[in-house]
């Protein structure tokens, strides 16, 4: 048996996920709107065997202040499922995460979506499922404030994510026979109708889709809160997250994987990928000045905005750049944690406005290193060797990052052992070393559970 | 000025339009779900210059019988949205239509769904605009049958229609500025909250698409009844229609562009498209030939069920294969004209059970012209000039049935000069010859009508 190797993602944005990237002088006018584009960084990535690409989303502007928006790029990009669709008839093997959040959407609408392009790419669809909870976002759907509350929300997302498996089980392996002599074109036995009724959902089924090459669509989250980690543990099989020390990466593994024992599976049938932003350089003074650059293009006006929004919507047009960051109480939104660990760093470190603001205008609060191939491929090894990673989701600060990191810090991890020379599977899963959930008609048959019996008296 | 030339679609379907396609010799045992299968019908279309490709919808298995589901492939194919935006990066000219209902999804997802590929394919996408009328798909979106009525469904249709028009238009043309040195990537005028509240639907906006090459997707539309007349004639752009004789293309199309003169707009600026089910053969013994095939391939447990689901879910099981149609009550159901049809031609006509099935086998009700290239082309000219068609959405019978149009139909048709020899536009709406529907907010600044403060306010 080979030793396990990095899972690594590469988290595709425009020009790259530096706040000002787009003003950089490589940046393309349209980045955010180009299929060439996109098709450019999901191709380096497949040249470097990565094993997937991810797509993040929201289902709003970022902010209400169209000011604000209108001196950014972050109003104005491709939707992640036709765009994920595109790619994957311009790539062969690498996987193809899309971000699809289940607060706005139907099962039946997103199972299909999926088990789609699961069939489009040969086996290589992810969904990474998110929760909406910004007012921004359900203005657009007929809502206020109130649609649902974050306790409502996890435990809605938790019916949603076992009823979107449901629909993906209701073909069974080999339910395709093609019989033409005899005009069955499907054995009978092999679709099911799923007949969920649920505490949020009625769904009858079956899918109008057949099972994959690789099973089912692989299951990804991206939850940190105490409620989106037990979501994660209950029902992952890849989490992205933000873990900026190896002390807080290890706490978050340790206790994802324990949850995941808990609720009876393999903790080795997940994959836990933290997010990195990696400024590569070939010296270290390369590498700051690199991102010195990106950060001298950030205009206070974005800036502050930002900073408001990643605050969770806090006023900040009283102050100026140089003004100390405001104790502001961010009560009632205990799970909110990121506005809570932001303030705190501002106070430790007696930060101005602008120090703060630009504290996360390239991360936004992920894993920030800025270094030479191998101070970055140290740091890797480290989190994946000491208990903080199974691999990383790659944000590229800037519209060569990726390349940067493809042709500088990836052979370092190469010669260390850490990343595959080349591909051994076709599939998102084979990539990842996953098996599929067992189909949950399947195991009925074999006697082991009744879905029918359970779900359709409802 | 040149002579208006025929619009055409390629209705695609995985084997053929037959409804035992899927048995004859040439088709993929695997042909709706093969996205290579697709691709090479998507540019056989293409090469042959035809202004679009149309993808059908449904958002369920066709049947609660799951048997007569297992002898089709009706359960078994790819999403329309998935599909065609990958369909988008392996074609560079033609149009993309997918139908998506508004019966079951949000206009503000749908709206972004479209306006991305519009990106995507480089303003080559369409939409068309289908209500969900079946208890099978209300009830995989936990409803029952009476989520809408026929009436309030084609009402909430057309706000529907209007709110993603509008949410199209928060982009302004030219809102892109990329002016890097200040720091302004969008020009904050050109960027608009939409502020829609109506009887349905409450939605702010903006969208996060800029507009597109073409100015927005073009709106297809396909109903047939009295409300779905009046939707199209009030909103669409292409009209996808069954009209299985001239007399019936005539007032249809007549009647049509009439209310569209109605509702002030330009009976011009819409495309009529019948759909065609063309069984070409070289000589007319030839294409009876083939046709007869298809129809030997019908077997009686498809046929009775696939009838009964064109008389609208009425239990022919007490009948043999060879027994008179029965004369049934379809009252209570006067919008459903299809049932009606049916039954009056199987009273005229003394048909069997079996025979009425094999009516309705390849083209359920579409125009169906089994002939030679030459006898083809007149019953389409005919259409043409005759004021029944602006175009044809062409339904392949067979798995080789668009190759035998493109091959053998085409040139007799491009010999009348009623094709084009080549494209002449980059985008759908360039095809077609339609404008775009000019931008609710640039006529407002312009002084023509204020969509902001007749709608924000509420």
């Amino acid at each position: 048996m080979t030793r396990r190797k990095l899972a690594l993602g590469a988290f595709l944005h425009p020009s790259g996920h530096h706040v000002a990237a787009w003003r950089h002088p490589d940046a393309r006018h349209d980045a955010g709107i180009n299929l060439r584009n996109y098709i450019r960084l999901a191709r380096v990535a497949e040249a470097a065997k990565f094993d997937l690409v991810f797509l993040a989303d929201q289902i709003a502007v970022p902010s209400a202040n169209l000011d604000y928006v209108s001196r950014t790029t972050r109003a104005t990009y491709f939707e992640p499922l036709t765009l994920i669709s595109a790619l994957a008839a311009a790539t062969e093997t690498i996987g193809l995460v899309a971000t699809v959040s289940t607060s706005f959407n139907s099962p039946y609408n997103l199972a299909r979506y999926f088990a789609s392009l699961d069939q489009i790419s040969g086996g290589r669809a992810g969904w990474n499922l998110v929760t909406s909870g910004s007012t921004l976002e359900g203005e657009n759907f007929g809502s206020g404030e109130g649609y649902y509350n974050h306790a409502n929300r996890y435990r809605q997302a938790a019916e949603f994510a076992d009823l979107v498996r449901g629909l993906w089980d209701t073909f069974d392996e080999g339910a395709v026979l093609d019989d033409r002599a005899s005009g069955q074109y499907l054995d009978a036995r092999k679709v099911h109708a799923l007949g969920h009724a649920g505490e949020f959902f009625r769904v009858k089924g079956p899918l109008s889709v057949p099972r994959s090459a690789q099973g089912q669509p692989v299951l990804v989250q991206a939850g940190s809160s105490d409620a989106g980690r037990d979501l994660a543990a209950r029902s992952a099989e890849v989490i992205f997250t933000a873990q900026p020390t190896l002390a807080q990466a290890q706490e978050f593994y340790g206790d994802v994987k324990t949850r995941a024992r808990a609720y009876g599976r393999d903790p080795e049938s997940i994959r836990i990928l933290p997010g990195v932003f990696p400024v590569v350089g070939r010296s270290e003074e390369e590498a700051r000045e690199k991102f010195q650059t990106l950060q001298d293009l950030v205009s206070p006006e974005v800036g502050r905005e930002y900073l408001s929004i990643h605050l969770g919507g806090i006023d900040l047009s009283a102050y100026g750049d140089s003004d100390p960051v405001p104790q502001i109480e961010v009560s009632g939104r205990g799970h909110v944690s990121r506005p809570l660990l932001l303030l705190q760093k501002a106070r430790e470190r007696n930060l101005t406005i602008r120090e703060l603001y630009l504290e996360i205008a390239g991360a936004r609060g992920h894993w920030q290193i800025v270094g030479t191939p191998q101070s970055i491929a140290d740091e890797l090894e480290a989190y994946f060797t000491q208990g903080g990673a199974d691999g990383f989701n790659i944000m590229p600060p800037s519209p060569t990052g990726l390349d940067d990191f493809v042709e500088l810090v990836l052979p370092e991890l190469r010669r260390r052992g850490l990343v595959r020379d080349d591909y051994e599977a076709r599939t998102l899963r084979g990539h990842l070393g996953l098996t599929p959930p067992e189909n949950r008609f399947a195991a009925a048959a074999k006697g082991q559970f009744h879905p029918h019996t359970e779900k359709e008296s409802a």
